[in-house]
């Protein structure tokens, strides 16, 4: 059997997160081939500047399963994770990260801290870039210029 | 009038957190004088990893102040915030961050990634380390050794 595409899921999220005025960027948790979480960034419908899809989706995905950990869980991004994320990701304890696009000016995976690389981190998950990336950095081009031409 | 002593009740919610089975680290978010969330570690208790003291504070003050940004607010913290922390720190724009022990494990302020410094970082608090470092890091250190010798 395919395995499911979880990235398009995480695009899916994505859409919807532009739909809502957020940055579109989605995230997918996943469990064997269950989806455990999915969601878009959320920052200005929480005024929560740490509302980031995956912080959303690690925080629910650890409420679902009630573990801190969640070792058996790989997670679909469609960015890069930023420096918060990244950390949260390796503090989770995920296995594998799958990522679109890259971010040069706010990633810390492959750009800026590289903080897998750092020697303050402890658990690095195994890395997929550039799934999807193509249809990740359109909807983020595309977003940012209907917003400079409203 | 001399100012509260925010770090002591940084300092006094480390200790309860200790008391509650969490790592103890404290952390207090203030505007002006007034403090406007106080919180310890609740990782263990919430299943959430990324239920570190900072991140508790920086939620409930942005859900409380009703904004994504807390340009005018400080931050104490007992310990030096790890990376996941340092980087949600400077996405709320935080003013100043006091903090108390330096981690050089984990930390991302003056060990680790020192995020404040790397072109990712796109705003970057004013820092005060070495507040209540003695109290602080004998709190931790007691933490693990009574752990150790059950």
């Amino acid at each position: 059997m395919n395995r499911p595409d979880f990235m398009g899921l995480a695009l899916a999220e994505a859409e919807n997160a532009a739909g809502r005025g957020e940055v579109p960027i989605g995230a997918v948790l996943v469990s064997g081939n269950d989806v455990v979480a999915r969601a878009g960034n959320r920052t200005r419908e929480l005024n929560d500047a740490t509302a980031h899809a995956e912080m959303l989706v690690l925080r629910e995905a650890s409420a679902k399963l009630g573990a801190e950990r969640l070792g058996g869980c790989d997670l679909y991004v469609t960015l890069e994770p930023c420096t918060m994320c990244a950390a949260a990701i390796s503090f989770t304890r995920i296995r594998r990260l799958y990522f679109g696009a890259t971010d040069e000016k706010g990633g810390a995976v492959v750009s800026g801290v590289r903080f897998y690389s750092a020697p303050t981190c402890h658990h690095v998950p195994e890395l997929y870039p550039g799934i999807g990336e193509r249809a990740a950095a359109d909807l983020l081009v595309r977003f940012f210029r209907e917003r400079r031409e409203p």
